[in-house]
């Protein structure tokens, strides 16, 4: 590389180190986040058990909700109910995915548990950080109403507290209701191919 | 509920089972995918410390070299090396972020020699998934060869090793050649509203 290549290329990470400097400098509020992960890519429910793992590294005490996934064994819940029994309480109220138990009426009581103990869960002033996984299936079947979900992040959430909302298909009054929200895109995808879901990708 | 519309229900939720079950058998083939999380949504580096966290579930021993990153301070990286020494090689090629360190012969040297650890790492048959967290940064800049990167994951990789590449902008070369690539969608982000980046949500 040449001398004024590097010059070059220095000056302009110099002026891009400035600007972001001044940027951050203006992000000084702390609050706790209404996060939703939605779309039909992969990574929803992923990043959210990765904010987990920082979270137990911060000492801050979490708690899962898994709404739909419930008899699927999950590595992420084997995981954190054998080794991190303390440090995140984790709670499943469904009973499989909703096309496994074919029935309404029971899948309707287990997301209104899940719902149940959700709110209990972000009430609790010892947790920080709440994930409802795959609560956007629950939502997009009325299982929950979503008046009432919204209302209840926006008015009882205690300040400082994060949730994160998993699920593809985001109702819109939540993507309203949130301050951050993130759709996972799918470019690509192996199933099209023929190749299965896998240990540590996809569970 | 009426019981119509449970009936209607509970007939639908059979046909989607029965539809995906044909759909699931003919997904047999297990090989080790090349997966990118791209775009400027978040979510891109936690879910691959989600699917770290499913395989050290799952007893598969992975590899994680982060590529950008190198100075700040990342809950997922306390937490690894701290609780996970053996289940997860950790590796940090990079001295912070590019505009922090403000000099291209540094980043360059830096990725080169995160490049040759992650060569090494997905060559080890005792390993099997390799996150490559941040990598399209260094290939943006041009700090790495694409071609090289591409044709090594094409035709050394071992066929049931799993890696995963992160960051924004991934090249084009590395999205043909994946077998499953995410665009995480930035729809909206408390950034701009003044809240600042977050223990356990960014980092």
């Amino acid at each position: 590389m040449t001398d004024a290549l590097t010059t070059r290329h220095n000056e302009k990470m110099r002026k891009i180190k400035a600007a972001r400097d001044k940027m951050m400098a203006t992000k000084t509020e702390e609050k706790g986040l209404i996060m939703v992960h939605t779309g039909a890519g992969k990574g929803k429910s992923s990043s959210g058990f990765g904010m987990i793992m920082r979270c137990i590294s911060h000492g801050m005490p979490a708690a899962v909700v898994q709404f739909i996934k419930g008899n699927w064994e999950t590595g992420e819940r084997t995981f954190l109910r054998e080794r991190f029994p303390e440090e995140v309480r984790f709670f499943v109220s469904g009973e499989g995915f909703t096309w496994e138990t074919q029935d309404r009426e029971r899948d309707v009581a287990a997301a209104q548990n899940g719902w149940r103990i959700a709110k209990e869960q972000i009430l609790d002033p010892a947790i920080s950080f709440v994930l409802l996984d795959e609560i956007n299936i629950a939502l997009r079947y009325d299982y929950l109403d979503i008046d009432e979900v919204v209302d209840f992040l926006l008015t009882q959430k205690p300040p400082m507290t994060h949730v994160c909302l998993t699920g593809r298909n985001a109702k819109p009054e939540l993507i309203e209701a949130a301050d951050l929200v993130t759709e996972m895109t799918l470019l690509k995808h192996p199933f099209k191919e023929g190749v299965k879901a896998q240990k540590g990708v996809e569970f």
